[in-house]
């Protein structure tokens, strides 16, 4: 059976996202995310589970810098979770005096833990996970964990749903190493990292690039390079598939004008069926190859 | 004496980038970074002091939010503070037990904490000063705190510089109602928000009016607009003054095609000089208007 690292532990957001995405197989956790992806780059997993966004603290940075670095790997799918929480309690506790979670989690449950726990001191964890296990051990009264949590540990669910903002949203994928990719489904997204002198005007000629052939661009994240004062790494997720003509001609113009680098071409988590430009459609593409061949015979002029 | 707000409490990051920008006012401490813009707004402060990006989490997404909304405000000036923090703690204290900070600021230290406080519990307080607050009470044994607040609290040193990563730095801004802009110095920064419809090439064309001028982008941030899905607004961050002709020729061409909020010209905290396009000087927009001129009057061709 193969091996899916995902960043952990057990009970964790990122755990419901791989048993999402890659039901019935063998799901490991991993400490940190650049952990996870070394495991499929050194073959000790086939396919890591990683969050690349969430919508209201932007990029996960950890994933991007790790994509763009190393030996190549590529998203084969993503899923798309609600971030609410839930607050997990031992059945025998009557005053909650202490709240556990991981930092960044406190951070985005903070007005609720004021309006319903004012009393309780919220203590940083190592994970939201982590949590859940010390206050099985009785170190602390509550947890705030990700849902799956009241799954894997004998806790006392006291509130679900819990979350500052109510719509956020965190996006994780799927990635192994460079091979056949998903079949294009018209719903697709293509993610690359493009790397340039910071140079004027350089991010709009790659922009234009893909405006010029029909190209719906979804996100960019503009990441300084470590190290390499004055370079930018652009992340860049656009509609379409590879496998598809426009796709592959404004990856081939990218490559011409920088170094870029395929994260993948898998189908979209919501099903947002990609638009795409007036004259920019696979036959539109072969028909213009095919007259520009036939002028080159001297068929045709 | 005027009053300048700021992203409080006292004994902070902010507090420090408010001292440096505005020497010698009354600082006044707010509870959240849309209060410190309020306070402006409502005309109880003058100025507001608050970070806007830092190179390891990224943009702070409650002030673009709180810049892009309500009536407009200026940035006049900015402060890049190194992101290295301070542990203090009691001088009483002898085994350390409990680190108190804000969850954010524990994140980023948790490879320190690892490895010189491997014992002590990490304890989640509202902000770094709030931690230093505690420690004076007895509540807790350290804080993790900017260093700033070393000099606040009765507290002794532990350690100083503390950081995970060594090169991180927050930059800040100094907020006004619209009014004179900072003298240009040739190392200036301008900075607006464009919001427009997702449409494909939207963001190809806005970045082309920039670049067809001259003008270097040095920072781009894209945040969905909420309640509004689909719409997307850019946060663009320039070189150059909008007293220069590149820029204001460059805002007047982007005023036309969305919907811009003018966020303040000023001069760059790290001094590095504007580098202006070829043909995009003062001078080469002048020479070129009054051509124009001459051709409508007729005394050129």
């Amino acid at each position: 059976m193969s091996r899916i690292a995902y960043f952990g532990p057990a009970g964790t957001f990122t755990e419901q996202a791989a048993r999402r995405l890659a039901a019935g197989r063998e799901l490991v956790p991993m400490e940190t995310i650049p952990a996870a992806l070394t495991a499929v780059r050194k073959g000790e997993a086939e396919m890591a589970c990683v969050p690349v966004e969430n919508s209201v603290e932007g990029p996960v940075t950890a994933t991007l810098d790790g994509l763009a670095e190393d030996s190549p790997l590529v998203a084969v799918a993503e899923a798309l979770l609600p971030v609410h929480f839930t607050v997990l309690t031992r059945p025998d506790v009557d005053t909650i005096r202490t709240v556990a979670s991981h930092p960044h989690a406190l951070a985005q449950v903070r007005n609720w833990l004021e309006r319903n726990l004012p009393e309780a001191t919220a203590v940083a964890a190592s994970s939201t996970a982590a949590a859940a296990v010390a206050v099985c051990d009785g170190e602390y009264d509550a947890a705030v964990t990700a849902p799956v949590a009241a799954q894997t540990y004998p806790l006392r669910v006291l509130a679900e749903g819990v979350a500052d903002v109510p719509d956020a949203r965190t996006r994780f994928l799927l990635l192994s190493p460079p091979g056949p990719q998903p079949e294009p489904t018209g719903a697709d997204r293509t993610s690359i990292v493009a790397s340039t002198a910071n140079r004027t005007g350089a991010l709009a000629e790659l922009l234009t690039e893909l405006a010029s052939r029909g190209i719906n661009l979804t996100r960019l994240d503009a990441r300084p390079i470590k190290g390499n004062f004055g370079f930018y790494r652009f992340f860049l997720d656009f509609e379409g598939h590879v496998a598809e003509a426009r796709v592959g001609d404004a990856l081939a113009a990218l490559k011409r004008r920088c170094d870029v680098r395929f994260l993948g071409s898998h189908p979209r988590a919501d099903g947002v069926r990609a638009t795409v430009g007036a004259t920019a459609t696979d036959s539109d593409f072969a028909d213009a190859t095919r007259w520009v061949q036939a002028v080159r015979n001297g068929e045709q002029a």
